[in-house]
């Protein structure tokens, strides 16, 4: 099933969070310690407990790399837990020279069968076609990130009066043709998010910076459905897969979230 | 051994050139393609030849993911043929928030044991802060790329009058308080690298583009030492481990590898 066609599906089931899977062995219950392989065995549990409420699991790359084989290992095995018709996302927000972005490409979409990605735009168009390419895929490409860093260069104005971060949604409208792009945009700049719905049109927006970023998820969704925006996913990490430290962490993790699509919902009116 | 110092030893040397090991399995001279690793046994070939005259080895990550844990295993063996007092280049150009770049900084400088990375510096400070927090690494951050996307962002004028890349640098120069930080800057754009040599001051700059890419070799270093400036590397990729497709490939590598150094060597003067 095409990825947008997974995002349409789960949006309609009511499901707009995306479940974070940012795994630190440092930070899952000590009782997991004792498997074989702690991280993909706290992942399937999250997965199993998780699957009915999930708008799409998105995987933090970081946290897999960094444990080389056995890192790859870990997000080979989150990926077969996952059943098939959930979107996943890479979220790598990988950009480079054009044979480069390639095998990036190759890695994600062909490799690991991921049905998304996130992106980085500084190196312009060239370094983002190789994934354009692909048809069927869902390409999210940062527009205005979470963290407090993205005043320093998202932020700036440009001399036509634009800040960077909308002449980049304009950009990203440009490379649409395909309809496979999506915008990154964080919660925390919500006043930015509100003022620019109307450049940002129809692209699926997939939002990180709720819970332990700070970000207001009622504010978030009323703002998104009350201008009509149906087609988003608000990304939820530490605040789902930590909720609880010990044997019923899945189930905590589940209530967490299908208590975060309930204030969703409510906020659709 | 320092980054700095490894980079100041190589240049001290004459040895400017940073061979980039892009290696991709399709390209390599099939002979290999018999071996249990293919890759790694062609990397190593190719380091064997040209340890004496390499200024560094620059590793695309994008190259060994695409293969999952055979990738990672690659990148492994591959690292282990390096001498240690050659400087090693995670090309990555990571950037992210915060508790996110702290897991590719683990991965890179203590996993892997890179001496330096490329990042993207899009998503601000704070995506970096974890990678400069490395006093002993080298951090090559993206100022102006060598394709022609640079044009799309890095280029555009902000409403001060300054293109992106120009303020870049700037924050570049005051992020680098522990003198951890170096640029990277497209050989295919030498007007802009030349009339901006004095924004850069002494950051160490990974220049790729020539070969391949287009950028004239000649022209670029004469610029260079022209203004006084010594510490650099000029990135060669595919134009010296490709250089050849029968058995003597590494030979031919090393034999590309002297000949840009003379060239290099020649207009400094």
């Amino acid at each position: 099933m095409e990825a947008l066609k997974k995002l349409y599906n789960a949006n309609t089931k009511g499901n707009y969070v995306c479940v974070g899977l940012d795994t630190d062995l440092k930070k899952i219950p000590k009782h997991l310690l004792i498997e074989k392989k702690p991280v993909a065995e706290f992942n399937r549990q999250i997965i199993e407990a998780t699957k009915s409420y999930a708008a799409a699991y998105k995987i933090n790359l970081a946290f897999y790399e960094c444990y080389g084989t056995e890192g790859v290992k870990n997000l080979e095995e989150t990926l077969r837990a996952i059943p098939s018709d959930i979107l996943t996302i890479a979220d790598g927000k990988r950009g480079d020279i054009g044979n480069t972005s390639q095998m990036y490409a190759m890695s994600f979409y062909e490799h690991f069968k991921f049905d998304s990605t996130t992106l980085n735009p500084l190196m312009g168009k060239d370094s983002l076609e190789p994934f354009l390419e692909y048809f069927d895929k869902l390409n999210f490409i940062l527009a205005l990130t979470s963290n407090p860093g993205s005043a320093d260069f998202q932020k700036e104005q440009l001399k036509n009066g634009e800040k960077l971060y909308q002449y980049t949604i304009k950009k990203i409208l440009e490379w649409n043709v395909n309809s496979n792009c999506g915008i990154v945009f964080g919660a925390t700049n919500l006043k930015e998010l509100s003022d620019n719905l109307h450049l940002i049109k129809n692209l699926p927006i997939l939002i990180p910076g709720i819970g332990a970023q700070g970000g207001d998820l009622n504010e978030l969704t009323e703002t998104l459905f009350g201008a009509g925006i149906n087609s988003f996913l608000v990304n939820v990490s530490r605040g789902i897969i930590y909720k609880c430290e010990n044997e019923n962490f899945a189930e905590e993790a589940a209530g967490e979230l299908i208590s975060l699509n309930e204030i969703i919902n409510k906020s659709k009116k």
